[in-house]
């Protein structure tokens, strides 16, 4: 693995630990035990509880943004201390290491080129607890393939890795359907629709029964107060107001259905 | 630049991204791509959205606590996809990149050494979002410098930056007027008031119609629950309630008056 | 001092700073001033203001975490500017800097290798603010330890740290009382009790007049939305909903009282 070879290898961080406790600071003080040149990134800590499709929409927009060989670690993880597996993955050119809930369902299948569940006594015999594992397994994880320890040298091979289902989104007959699978800090709403399910088209957009009107180019755009519908950066239709809360104008919630109609050419 | 030829140089960053989304790890991200030597330390990511004159205060009572030749990023962004400019700027020892919207105003005009807007394609011809300058033009013009890429290199000269008046503070018959630029984590309220315009005169502090009485060194030298007017450690006029909340107590809110009035000696 | 010879000496950073401000970051930058090498982690600096028991709590079970030589740096300072002492300590293979206020109570004296206090002119002689030592003395004071200056530089020595008792925990007739030392981002309630105070006994744990049961093996092991007591990952007696909220359900707040009853054999 030629380009874990780097003299600082990058690892992320991404969970809902919240910033409010000491865990996020230990993992890291676990990870520098094992190799004092990891340089560690805080990705986002504040992944609302439990909320693992978040955690998917979080990820899949920033893991690309890291350099090759970066280690994402990434611990979404209501079922800790029951059965789930604790795994790591290496897909493209990255390797990821978390729960085996559904947390990477947005990686390709075809690009994964090797996943193990982290059960080698040699690294994880000592004493586990039963609700931290994200300092007890996932933790010494990512800090051993930091230093270069193979992925297989972490555990048995595992076939497939668990993926769920992330938000519905479908063609209906004149446009798209979606849903709200994140609302940011802005207070603006991402959705589930993707600006390839438009191509060229243009198309007139409705949410919770109020039309917004044709997708801008930028929320900045729109006068300020003014409701609008965009493609953002990460290429998904987001809903937001200018210099205000699209969450507090529609009272919106995750889950929260919108519809995009094709305007006949 | 002799400066930058450090082996660690360091990148500030100071953002109303916040801190419960993807967007300033995706930075860092980016700017590591480019240089895996960077060191990122971040100032402060909840700006108040939009918030031009805080992340003034911020900056200019931050930026020389570190070391010469640091980069700070600085992206507080209404206008992005506007026809604001993207710009980078050289000032005593340090850099700073960021749009010209006025965010940079505390900078003296004579220690300006040199600005450029950033628009050399070489390095910003890429698909540039609509949203995310701060991915897209701001982290990669942060990463150059740290390489030590010359600031000319990134783009045409600019003559001026923009500059924009921070808040109101001027000298009255027997004392000063000035307003509430900022409020804390400890929820003390900021002046624009400066040690400054006291000089060695003492001054009695009433704000919205409760008069606080004298300055006090700290304060901790009040007794618990009461409200207190200090010097804060950057020198500015600061109002405080030892243990308990200034902004609760006031029901303050940015731009609140404040009058000062000089004892007669 | 040979584990300090390290080429990137870690300093961690504990405070009720908050995150809105510039107050870390300042700090970070005084640090890297004084030591580019130095890496700088971040533990928690969401402690309560001012609650030194809570910061206790966060750095006992955190520091031993970190790599061997690691400087804690620890700053929750009601009493900035008055009387308090400014201190550095050694104890067992970390050191500690800080108010000398019983933040670091937890340390048993009989490790503790040495305690001076932060007065040596040659470091802490220039103009210094009654309200932010946490930039203008104890920043240099873990900037200069972690260039491998002695502790005995610092200062002149100190025969006892200050130590305060955290919370109340005493055997009863038929069991042990406690209390809530803690709430954390999941709204977990951790209570003084420990694990050893319990041995291999079981118990009845009763909170608010709520009969909670016997302790399980991790919050997991629940229903969804049921209260549960468990060990947490420190050691500590702790009460959890699963994915639900242990503060609202009970309307807890720190130093409520926690009652569990032996079973008989």
């Amino acid at each position: 693995m030629a380009f874990l070879a780097s003299d600082y290898p990058v690892i992320t961080l991404t969970t809902d630990f919240g910033e409010r406790d000491n865990y996020v600071g230990i993992v890291k003080g676990i990870i520098k035990r094992i190799n004092r040149r990891a340089e560690l990134i805080d990705i986002n800590h504040n992944i609302p509880p439990f909320n693992i499709p978040a955690a998917n929409y979080q990820l899949e927009t920033s893991y690309r943004s890291f350099p090759e060989g970066t280690i994402h670690y990434a611990v979404v993880d209501p079922g800790v201390g029951t059965e789930r597996k604790a795994i790591a993955v290496h897909s493209g050119d990255y390797f990821f290491v978390g729960p085996d809930n559904g947390i990477f369902s947005f990686l390709n299948r075809r690009n994964i080129k090797r996943a193990v569940v982290l059960n080698n006594r040699k690294y994880f015999s000592a004493a586990i607890s039963m609700t931290f594992h994200g300092r007890d397994i996932f933790a010494p994880a990512a800090g051993l393939l930091s230093q270069g320890v193979a992925l297989e040298e972490l555990g048995e091979p595992l076939e497939d890795i668990t993926s769920v289902k992330m938000a519905s989104r479908r063609r209906t007959k004149g446009g798209f359907t979606g849903s709200v699978i994140y609302i940011d800090h802005f207070e603006n709403l991402v959705t589930s629709i993707r600006n390839q399910d438009l191509g060229t088209r243009k198309g007139i957009v409705t949410f919770k029964g109020e039309k917004i009107g044709f997708l801008k180019r930028t929320f900045g755009e729109a006068a300020i107060g003014q409701v609008t519908a965009y493609i953002n950066s990460f290429g998904y239709l987001e809903i937001g107001v200018n210099r205000g809360s699209a969450r507090d104008h529609f009272k919106a919630v995750y889950g929260d259905k919108i519809q995009i109609l094709f305007a006949s050419a």
